[in-house]
């Protein structure tokens, strides 16, 4: 499973193999640094490609074959020929929120074996949440009126697949990818593109025989010409005579132009044509920006269709998560830098969500040594005079076992079940960390235990390099 | 083939199919409205998979199954289920150089057929184009140095794969990607992270360790703990011992710090170790903005590898191509806006390069209709007072036929054949267009009777609705 692998896994991999030193028994990180968006959370994505991957990581024939003809030595392809992943994997929960600088999946396992999975689970888990968080970020402006991913034409290529997976889980309902729908039993949308309405020479006619053959969730475009004077009227013709034969229109979709404006006037029209419940879409150029505007300005908008913003995680293009070494042998290992929020945490840890009295997230997670057990205060992770009291609160351990040398522990949970999952947590996290203006930010403190180790690791790194 | 369809295509289809109309000659155009990045020009890419996409397009029975479930015909289904593209595409050729508003590919056909096609071809068309493009930019700004793929960790999911096969049009010279290096032939590179740093006790011993399996192309990362005071130091210790044996260090790779000062630093150091050949690698953040300030400062930089700027397409992450009906039945269609820019061109059409008597781009390409001839004089598309005299300049035909009905007509080319001709374009394309701050506009103009037929079907527009 060479699909995605960087070479600099297979060259250290070689070296550690060659030197006996690659069953060492190590312990990685995946975290992130930076809430994408300039938003107040992030959704986490990816941990069923990340598990499956694992599951049948190995290498086939042309791969090895590849690393013939780059000089890799004839004992560690044969090793590689047989290679299976024993390690084991300690993660939070798909769809949960997560926050900056918290370890969101553990590795553990043999040196090697836990190095060259890196790239495969970063790639996965980097994308899916920036996707995923982009979604629920539109779910945030859009309420409970429909959201609809047609990003696909627009996607980075392959990625526009696992980008329909993660908009799911951040909250969409429903997607024009029909192979993702197919795979992750997704619910289809998409009617007509302006070329079905070009390639008549009447518009009504387009949606006479568009209608006579899908009469069930039926959407016309009305913009191909001029929405008002055209597409509407003729829209609200066909319409009238669907419903005489006992049919609907379910809505009306609008591509271009001022959506605020055109929606408020379709409404009116419609309604006065005694359509109340045919519907209103828009699609063009949306974030979730504009989706608050719009709303915010009273446009009477049912479902938005969605495209580039959703699918690339348009402006940021990507998380900047990472996959870093925490101990080896049992002990602990540190990289240092000379920006302070770059050096990284060592030791085997744990994560702790912190709650309320009414069961709301308080506002702060910690991580601790892994075996630390309960602790009353909590440390900032950078400046040594803060500090927080939690004596009393409820705290939740959140790094869960899903995979124990070699073996699979958990099921693959249906979309339906990580989106589930991943609203109920959204309820828990207070508004004010959700708002797309400055949000307040959500605090990651240490342990006191971890916090001296990590100082004392610092200072000891000199003497260690 | 449904791995890249959107859904709308399947319902137009079958409407087309019942009703009869799926096999009307149509004609649409692939093209875009602004270049990415404000950049001054587009690098075309993406046809290789599209061509080979077209080639074996068709639906398995899982497909077919889905669409049963979504309550398509039977006949239609049937129909699917033997179906194969037969129509024919003209085409710019990958890795050329394209502007605003050309049809960069024309695809011809039955309506349903050539409607089934659009989604796999933007996604593929408009991902590597945008990624070439980037690539393209670094390769501006790097001069001849060395420019390395790093990106496939923070790529967009399986977006990552094509994205290193366009990076590689654009002008890389390698990549990390171990998957598309081995399909797309192309030059692997990468040595050591971090981590393998850190799991040993000292520097130096992962630095011997390293040497003694891979004692070619052999490059340190010198940043884990501290770059002047520990990794460089002993990356020199290291290379005189290589020394001693008859071999060598290629470079050193800093990763993070201030590159132009620690590469700067780095350089009197190597330098007065004797260490002239050791090269600087650099890496961290990178895109054709920092390169170029970087060199402008008089870094001595010889190798730089770029991630995620690059793989992503940050900060635009996608190009902007649509796929617009021109024709159906030997007859023009256009799609009509509120705004002229997105006013589509009507008709079977070419696109014309104009070269001035030293063989370089002149600055303009101009769009006619098919059959229409020399022309001398071209217009700006919106502007009827603008237009210029093109008498005595040579000019070349852009689309050439690559597919006719459902035979492909080109061999696949190689990545460094697509890359060879991109380079011989971009050395015809004056200075003045490749400017990263605000760009010469490179103009894209109509030919009289092409514009006289596109003011005439919009006029005539509201009475075609």
């Amino acid at each position: 499973m060479i699909n995605c692998i960087d070479f600099y896994q297979l060259t250290m991999a070689q070296v550690y193999f060659l030197k006996g030193l690659h069953q060492q028994p190590a312990v990685f990180d995946y975290f992130f640094r930076k809430n994408p968006f300039e938003g107040g959370y992030t959704v986490f994505a990816g941990l069923e490609e990340v598990l499956a991957t694992i599951e049948t990581f190995g290498f086939a024939d042309k791969d090895l074959a590849l690393l013939q003809t780059q000089g890799f030595d004839a004992s560690f392809i044969d090793y590689l020929a047989s290679f299976q992943f024993k390690g084991s994997l300690y993660s939070i929960r798909e769809g949960d929120l997560v926050f900056p600088y918290c370890p969101v999946i553990r590795v553990e396992g043999g040196l090697m074996e836990t190095q060259l999975i890196e790239t495969m689970l970063l790639n996965h888990s980097n994308f899916q949440s920036l996707i995923a968080t982009k979604a629920s970020r539109m779910r945030e402006a859009a309420g409970n009126r429909t959201l609809i991913d047609f990003g696909l034409r627009r996607a980075q290529g392959q990625g526009g697949y696992a980008a329909s997976r993660a908009a799911a889980i951040g909250g969409f309902d429903a997607t024009s990818n029909v192979a993702a729908a197919r795979d992750f039993d997704l619910k289809l949308s998409g009617t007509m593109a302006h070329a079905f309405i070009q390639s008549y020479s009447k518009e009504i006619d387009a949606f006479q025989d568009f209608a006579s053959v899908w009469p069930q969730q039926l959407v016309f475009l009305v913009d191909t010409y001029n929405t008002l004077e055209s597409g509407l009227p003729k829209a609200i013709q066909v319409a009238k005579e669907l419903e005489s034969r006992g049919q609907s229109l379910a809505a009306i979709r609008l591509d271009s132009g001022d959506l605020a404006y055109l929606s408020k006037e379709a409404r009116i029209i419609l309604d006065k044509a005694g359509l109340r419940n045919v519907k209103i879409a828009v699609s063009n150029q949306l974030d979730e920006h504009l989706i608050k505007s719009l709303l915010d300005q009273g446009a009477p908008i049912d479902i938005f269709g969605v495209g580039t913003s959703l699918v690339t995680g348009y402006p940021d293009a990507a998380l900047d998560g990472v996959y870093k070494l925490a101990a080896l042998n049992g002990e602990p290992r540190i990289k240092c830098s000379e920006v302070n929020a770059k050096t990284t945490l060592p030791h085997r840890k744990q994560v702790y969500r912190l709650f309320d009295n009414q069961g709301m997230f308080w506002g702060a997670d910690y991580i601790s040594l892994f075996n630390e057990g309960a602790v009353e205060k909590i440390h900032h992770p950078f400046d040594p005079l803060k500090s927080l009291a939690i004596e009393g609160l409820h705290c939740e351990p959140l790094l869960h076992a899903v995979f124990d040398e070699g073996k699979r522990l958990t099921k693959p949970l249906s979309i339906q079940e990580i989106r589930d999952f991943s609203q109920s947590r959204m309820a828990l996290l207070p508004s004010e960390y959700k708002r797309f203006l400055n949000p307040h930010v959500y605090k990651v403190s240490l342990s006191a235990h971890l916090k001296s180790e990590r100082d004392r690791l610092v200072l000891a790194s000199v003497e260690v390099s």
